[in-house]
């Protein structure tokens, strides 16, 4: 079979994750070991490089800068937020026929697995054939067909080892603390909340995903509950949680209050960088909520942020190992002629030890549509159940240790 | 010379830190070492377990457990913001005589030494003598005579961690990011945003402490010129900052929109638990600069919160070894009668290598006044010197590290 044979391009898109380069490191130790690709070029912040001709070439990388990098959080390459139409679709592709690129490896959710399907059929249309490889990564952890996506880990390790230290802070000076957690649609990584719960009274104590509707009255009244039992309450929730009428709940609180809210390039409600769904919520409970007395309850609340995605030091010793996986998969899998567009995919393998299966997936069937958390793992609107633990605690691993007094009795 | 036998009280006080179980810990481990202290009581919430009578004994807690609880954030005993007052430390006096109290190991800042101190007047002028002993704990690092506080060092390693992932996370998305760090006063938690500089244009951009007032124009002229020359800015200043009339600047804000801040129970503007700050910031730049073109600029506020004091699993080796040698030499201290009270202070030896000495200070010269960050280590207003990082790093440790494609070249 005759192999094509041309150079090759990587990118990476999106909001960027620790272990995104650990994806671009795999892809780079693993180009060097076939004949099947020449030049690989780096594409400077997605594929705005790509139009922009702005590459870097990556095939003498030494490994020790290399490994340096992998370790480095957010996309080295750069990332980019653009959604290319037809038209820019097109511009990537006449740049990919210019530089005689024949693969392209595109680390990002499912948008950017969709503009890599796309570029593949107008290449196929054209007769210049460019094969493209889909690489999985995403903190919010919703892609379809995937088990599990590279970046999640990290990123739920993060927010576990908050949450740990956040029930010792609020046990050492009690009151209400609302934690605000990534993800617009999907709840996985505030559900990551739960993970470094040990004593039976540890916070989180209340939890809200984006997949449940949030009704202010059962807000204040499982507040209300845990408070006059514990003298305590831990908020974790999802900053695209959803009123009951659909609207994103800052939205809500902000019309309630007569404020704005603000809105991205793309005229998305902008959830993360404010701590504005945060304050609106402790408003909220600071207004309609008091103190045995009467006196005002001490309600704070943080807005995890950036950190979350980006912190560095914290990773998951899976998910990068995974992360590096699916950068090197993408490589192989590109060296059969077969394989001419896809998804690189894990899968669990059945059986009480963790191990995951890799294969290739059509992009179609990952591309667009994402996954919401599964609401079976959802308990009383408020909380998640163990089923959703053991899930995630492969992909966190080890998480710090702790002790309390408490065990002394 | 007669000794003073009897029993002892340990207490942790006011805001916690990663590394105040530490000394907790190196306090329970020295007593059992010595025949002065009888029964050690640990008191729950500080001074407000003493007047309550809440104790656990802490002479049997086995080493196992003991060592958990040293790697646990935030004050395993429970902390109190208790400011007491004369009746309250004669409150404390009583407790102390009730239960044959004759030595009090109070783990706290300069408020916590005060309270201290009082109490061992207080007992000497009744007839029965408490020796008391300050062991110094804060992140704000803004003791007097002491070198530098235990936890600070952890929370500045992860202000310097959280800032590498923020430098590389605005460089794979550019824009202008605000990060709000914590410390009223003093700016030396903000300052420990520097730390993680490695590439001659890494992040932060901007610095501003609260030991210089911030003037709104300066602020958006060094932001300007900052943006045009990268293409992006990150700015991290202390949630303390003060406008140029000396008024927190989060108020002066709040003015200007016509907004409300909201007070602790102190009668302060409450500055942690709150986005407001770096909101408003957010804000100004938005309203006031403009992309070349008149495009809006891409602005985000991240304000870390109370994940800098108790993030699980971020500690400075050298914050938590000493913050345990501070426990231990408070009780070291104690068993010497001829030291009737002090605060345990740390000194850096001179010379090149790392290295403190270790002293009891006269608790009046640590107790209610704090120290400023040197205005000698600011540089223009907007950034800190290599003197202060030359201080800093040692207390920190090592950082983690990371590459860049910037290298190949």
């Amino acid at each position: 079979m005759a192999e094509l044979i041309g150079n090759a391009v990587v990118g990476q898109s999106g909001g960027p994750t620790n272990v995104i380069n650990q994806s671009l490191v795999g892809v780079i130790q693993e180009a060097r070991k076939h004949k099947h690709i020449q030049k690989l070029l780096g594409t400077r912040h997605g594929v705005s490089g790509i139009v922009k001709n702005d590459f870097v070439e990556l095939n003498d990388a030494p490994d020790e800068l290399l490994e340096r990098i992998a370790l480095t959080p957010s996309a080295a390459l750069g990332s980019s937020r653009d959604k290319p139409d037809a038209e820019y679709c097109k511009k990537i592709f006449d740049s990919f026929k210019k530089n005689n690129v024949r693969y392209f490896f595109y680390i990002g959710g499912n948008d950017s697995a969709d503009t890599a399907r796309i570029v593949q059929e107008l290449g196929h249309s054209q007769g210049h054939e460019v094969h493209v490889f889909h690489i999985p990564k995403t903190i919010d952890n919703d892609l379809r067909v995937h088990d599990h996506t590279p970046g999640y880990g990290s990123a739920a390790k993060f927010v576990a080892q908050a949450l740990i230290g956040v029930d010792k802070d609020n046990r050492s000076l009690p009151g209400i603390m609302i934690d605000v957690i990534m993800g617009r649609n999907a709840g996985f990584l505030t559900a990551a909340a739960a993970l470094g719960r040990k004593y039976p009274d540890d916070g989180p104590h209340l939890i809200y995903l984006p997949e449940t509707k949030l009704d202010p009255e059962k807000l204040l009244a499982d507040v209300d509950r845990v408070y006059s039992k514990l003298g305590r309450c831990i908020i974790a929730v999802s900053e695209g949680i959803e009123a009951l009428d659909g609207r994103a709940y800052v939205e809500v609180l902000a019309e309630k209050s007569g404020k704005a809210v603000d809105r991205d390039s793309h005229g998305n409600i902008q959830l993360s960088g404010t701590g504005a769904l945060g304050d609106m919520l402790a408003d909220l409970i600071t207004t309609k909520l008091r103190n045995p007395g009467g006196k005002k309850l001490r309600v704070r609340a943080d807005t995890f942020g950036y950190l979350q995605r980006s912190f560095a030091g914290i990773l998951s010793k899976t998910d990068a190992a995974e992360a590096r996986l699916v950068g090197q998969k993408a490589v192989e899998y590109s060296a059969d002629p077969k394989n001419v567009q896809g998804s690189v995919v894990m899968t669990r393998k059945p059986g009480s030890v963790y191990a995951i299966n890799v294969h290739l997936e059509p992009i179609q069937n990952v591309a667009r549509l994402t996954k919401e958390f599964p609401h079976e793992w959802i308990k009383d609107g408020n909380d998640v159940t163990q089923a959703y633990i053991d899930y995630a605690m492969p992909l966190v691993g080890e998480l710090p240790t702790v002790g309390s007094f408490a065990e002394l009795k």
